[in-house]
């Protein structure tokens, strides 16, 4: 394993035979920057190369999983070419692969809540374990934009395209239970202890066949993985435009001033 | 937009941004000709032009949305070539294919229920919200026919296999409540009061980014679009066919004559 | 029909318009063996060409559907070049092939339960009728060996990543009511009722058009077919290797001697 800073924007650390990732901006609610994704995938090729971590957590620092990608360093691609922008983009689509295709299972612990690029992060865990009162948003809307990640490809996959469109159109808060009854998140626990159930999971799993373990994720993965590539090309096509956009412009602005962004003046 | 009179199969009205296309036979519970889809063609070519239009809402006239292809005009077509009845299948799958892939949302709008061609318009919709005690049914098995409109391509989609065949080899009214559990419809309202609420999410989808909602349709569409076009095909080649076997000429006489259909006469 | 002797491992009888195949070791809860491949194949065979037989009812006898492969003889294939194997698990899938894309519905009576290649088998019906109380499990993994019979590719089809994952990687016995609330299980029936409800609606669709049955279910499969046939080659390939594993050793050795499996020794 290699090892991490308190101060990190990301943490790496073994518990038992687990990697915890902690996602480390408390502040930003664990905003995601190139950085972030740069690191994690770091702190991820150690966890999968070291023998000693049978599965991966995924989880945010401040009782909140992530927010998704920072908008204002978002507002300044809009100067960037498009293929500067892509290129961005496939940093966060290179962790992605590397999250859903893992031979080791990846259990996302969502407190608080996770929205945009973070709800795209917990849709690649194998296993998701989430507080009550949590909730997952594809927000991007909300903002301009579109879904990157892969997260517009695991909604089309898991879900009936009407409640896949709903999230995705409106960008809302869906209640976490919405999402357990559908079958996306696997446990719902005391707000709090999304972790600890997490890491019990991971310690009954790394207690059991992990060759099976990781036979099964192949087989799990494997028959969808060629549709999932080319989708996270088409959303990371899309996401490069939309962020030079006019509604894009006027999403952040809207951000930044703390009010509800003025699409409508942009339509017709 | 195109204007539509009051007496026409279909109507198209401007309701604010949305516009609202009912399906406008109610003394024959709005059951489909290829006249309905010539023209709701032709209104949503206009509707998906004008700029002025933010979305479309699909409804039926007289508290019921659609029971789906006239069974008394469907009794004709044993008389024609196969080619010729595909043919005429073709100009349905030309509307479902202009509805499901539009770039502007799709809310269909369910009072009473939406049997066979009229349930496989409702899944084309991008969100569905539906009466309390309205039904949805693949009712074509019950006349000795096959679904069309991409029905059964939408249900081997979204749902596990038990749960499509269930609904397509029985042809029964499940519950819309079952649909709700299963993400196929959003919204469960009071009866009288679908269209109400599918204009107030078109208004509350039109105050929203449109250029990125015409993105994410075809993120979550895109994966699928060219499975689904071929399944229209398969649908269109075994429905011409069925149009012509005596399981049909049995399903069409018992529609008629108010009875139950004696298929297991016509069996081994 | 062809006839079957009451000690049979395979019974088959004909229930008005139903061919019943039932799983006859009650003492080993009706585990799974070459054997009962070849002659459930040869069983349904007679039934799809007999015009009597307007559909195919699955259940086990002695009040438990199928525990699944019989460990016991598994044991040997260790010693068997993994081609060998891979053709051994080649009869279980011709049987699947049969079963999942049979021109006659196919239903499922599950009472107790449905283990590893048992919950494979229930998997690849149209319709699943269980008994209050019974479960599924794809307890593969808990003898340190992967989904086969199409087990890995129903989950991955029918329901969201995250629960596929959970019911593949833990083994576990997941209550028979979330099954249902996903739809894969289409009702619940008091304990011992099964095999009556299942024959309930096998006599309901009997009555029913049946040619428009077989191009009903011809198009709910076609669009999965390939994909199905493919990730049955990836399990055969992979299962086959894990029946050589120092975890299937130790999950077989476990197994015989009623202890919990000690997989953790090897790991690291």
């Amino acid at each position: 394993m290699t090892a991490s800073n308190a101060n990190d924007i990301v943490l790496a650390e073994q518990h038992g035979p687990t990697c915890v990732l902690t996602l480390n901006r408390p502040d930003k609610r664990n905003a995601l920057e190139t950085a972030t994704y740069i690191l994690m995938n770091r702190y991820l090729d150690a966890a999968l190369a070291d023998p000693g971590v049978a599965n991966i957590v995924l989880c945010g620092a401040g009782n909140f999983f992530c927010s998704g990608g920072d908008l204002l360093s978002l507002e300044t691609r809009a100067a960037l070419p498009v293929a500067e922008r892509a290129a961005l983009i496939q940093k966060l689509h290179d962790l992605v692969i590397r999250l859903k295709f893992s031979s080791k299972p990846v259990i996302a612990a969502i407190e608080g809540g996770a929205a945009g690029a973070g709800a795209s992060l917990a849709f690649a865990a194998d296993l998701i374990v989430a507080a009550e009162g949590s909730y997952i948003s594809m927000a991007y809307v909300k903002a301009g934009l579109v879904p990157d990640g892969g997260g517009s490809a695991f909604l089309a996959h898991a879900l009936p395209h009407q409640l896949a469109a709903e999230i995705a159109l409106f960008g809302g808060r869906l209640p976490i239970e919405r999402f357990a009854a559908a079958g996306v998140v696997n446990r719902i626990v005391p707000s709090g202890s999304a972790l600890q159930t997490a890491l019990e999971l991971g310690q009954q799993l790394a207690e059991g066949a992990r060759e099976s373990q990781a036979a099964i994720l192949s087989l799990l993965d494997g028959p969808d993985r060629e549709s999932f590539e080319r989708q996270l090309d088409a959303e990371k096509r899309l996401m490069a435009i939309a962020l030079g956009s006019a509604e894009a412009a006027e999403g952040i602005a809207a951000f930044k001033e703390k009010r509800a962004p003025a699409f409508s003046r942009l339509a017709g």
